[in-house]
């Protein structure tokens, strides 16, 4: 931006910057590197070498092995891909505030939806009042892409135990899987794939700092997963096309960056909320509502509405503001599209109307924090006088 | 390479380096310009605004609109969605010598393999014979990617003119498409899908100095696809998932330079392929055997074989003189499979062990093919002293 103001962005559950760190991992196999890593001579060998280290290092931070993991051009696909577990005579059981590269896949297949809380949690007696011997497979995001909401899979991975159980002893042969859509929560939450219980977990780069158009879905040897894409029987015939060499290094290296960072971003963000709730409380002439429940809410987002504006508007003032904050997941929002996400939480028509989704990053200062929530409650000052609310 | 020798890469057909401009169209949109195209902020509406300008230009190149293109991860992703233009019951034709991205999932739906000659051409006879009231799809990639056939595709179209027309008249509601993967073409001749004749063209960015994981499929009004992955609905709802902006930046600009040097790439690299043939007809102690018919063959490609010598075994000795070849296609060779490309050509199993893909590309200098010659020659001629032929 040529702008002589700096500009602070507020969105990083929407997409994140490329790390300089992973930027410069990736460049040597740009042009120099840049071998089909299925070619038979030593150059494209070491591609391949250097493409199987950093898929294992993957693998590694999510405690899988490089087997379990399959390369796919991002998370959509993941999750797409995630679905075909389910065989055409299984159900699909999903949380409400599941993210569109689950919903839309899992309602063509029928699938059902399963409520939340009003702080987004998972209701855990729907889930169990809905499962019956045809449920196949239950998917609940990690973590939430609109209100931060970490979800409770361990417990519903408990769940899922004893339903196994229970087919065994009722000799019921179909399969039940527990999948998981992690794409917001490598960041800032450690994660095992055996400790969390999951059968199927997707993972995005683009969401941590990590290259664009490349992401991995995790698979336990018990699922049954059919490719989306045919071909040249790459990553194990799961998934084919010539190996995406840079974007996975790419990835890799932001993976364990994130990793090797939690639990200070963890305590930095934490802080930078605090803040931000506390200027944007101190400055609005309207009590701004945060919504989540703080407790079970990833560290970055600070979801938060005026009720009685229109965040639409607010966007606008904002933007002028050069502040950058959007109303919750883009591709909804490009749509016009009210946030399924606040609807399935039980939000009035007017909270959801006035809500703002605001997620913080690596590039936030406390000056930027303070600044931007002192310009939230700008716009939201103006818009209360112009409204007359 | 940390080599003093420098090394001659003559694979051009596995993969490309990607080239300066491309690459340093891109870099903004790393770190920069980073925003989800979806975001309602300005920034990120500018970002939006540069792909879809970039796709666009894409677009033009091929004498197509933007609405007309999906773009996709690459060029597997783009022939399995040009495939499920097909409903259940329609019938799949496939040239003997298509890439395993059409062929698999081709045989999957029951797709029915149409015979080639010697040279790799198309056998329109043994087309007409199978064409029938069920045919949907006729798939003929534009370029042969082992042989460099350029196949007869407006004389296909022509066919399937005349066919639409019969059906037509005979009160025949099944429509019939043709579909071309134009994945190695795109460097070398100058394309529009209108003359072509064609309603579905793949293309390939990583094999035009353009990036990796980055690909189109354009369509005609008629087709009726089925997306491959549901969710944010983007690329029209044909293909979801947040779009990879840097690399269809990159993907674009790389192919208007491929366009803005049709005419002389192709005169260039005619003149290598008459250095390169004579110079190893004149050093090899074998008589090579330029496989191809030169008339209908892509100007980078000098596929050749040595019958009775061990293709691998010369791939292997060029290795170490810092020559690199192939045998076919990198997803086959990587499998140990033989090239069903040569198979479905006809050509004796002696002739199929001995022959190496040899494909120029935009770093290859006379000195180099010159070299290279000579050196290929000289890993021939102490293959046949070995083993006496």
């Amino acid at each position: 931006m040529n702008t002589t103001e700096k500009s602070i962005y507020l969105d990083y559950a929407a997409a994140t910057p490329l790390s300089d760190k992973a930027l410069m991992a990736m460049t040597p196999y740009f042009s120099e590197k840049f071998y089909n890593p299925g070619s038979p001579y030593l150059p494209a060998k070491f591609v391949r070498d250097d493409y199987e280290e950093k898929k294992s290092q993957l693998a590694h931070i999510i405690g899988a092995k490089s087997d379990d993991l399959i390369i796919t051009s991002g998370a959509t696909e993941s999750n797409n891909l995630a679905l075909t577990a389910v065989s055409e005579s299984g159900k699909i059981l999903f949380s409400a505030t599941e993210h569109d590269s689950v919903r839309v896949p899992a309602k063509f297949h029928g699938g059902r939806e399963i409520k939340v809380k009003p702080d987004g949690a998972l209701d855990l007696d729907d889930l169990r009042k809905n499962l019956d011997d045809e449920t196949e497979l239950i998917s609940v995001a990690l973590v939430n892409n609109e209100l931060g909401t970490i979800q409770p899979i361990a417990e519903i991975a408990e769940l899922v135990k004893s339903e196994r159980l229970r087919r065994r002893l009722a000799g019921i042969s179909r399969p039940i899987f527990l999948m998981s859509d992690a794409s917001q929560a490598l960041n800032l939450l450690e994660i095992s794939v055996g400790r969390l219980g999951v059968d199927l977990l997707t993972f995005n780069s683009a969401k941590m700092y990590g290259p664009k158009g490349i992401g991995a879905l995790y698979h336990s040897r018990e699922t049954r997963l059919h490719p989306l894409i045919l071909g040249g029987g790459q990553e194990q015939n799961f998934r084919s096309g010539t190996e995406n060499v840079p974007a996975l290094v790419g990835f890799s290296v932001a993976a364990g960056e994130a990793r090797s960072h939690l639990t200070s971003s963890r305590k930095n963000f934490q802080h930078l909320k605090r803040l931000f709730q506390k200027t944007l409380t101190d400055f609005s002439e309207i009590t701004p509502l945060f919504l989540g429940n703080p407790k079970k809410q990833l560290a970055n987002f600070s979801p938060v509405s005026f009720p009685g504006l229109d965040a639409e508007r607010l966007i606008y003032l904002l933007e002028s503001a050069h502040v950058y904050v959007s109303t919750g997941a883009a591709c909804a929002a490009s749509k016009g599209e009210k946030s399924h996400v606040l609807k399935a939480c039980g939000f009035s028509d007017d909270i959801i109307q006035g809500s703002l989704r605001i997620t913080f990053g690596k590039d936030n200062t406390e000056e930027d924090i303070i600044l931007a929530a002192k310009k939230i409650a700008t716009a939201v000052n103006s818009e209360r006088t112009r409204l007359n609310v």
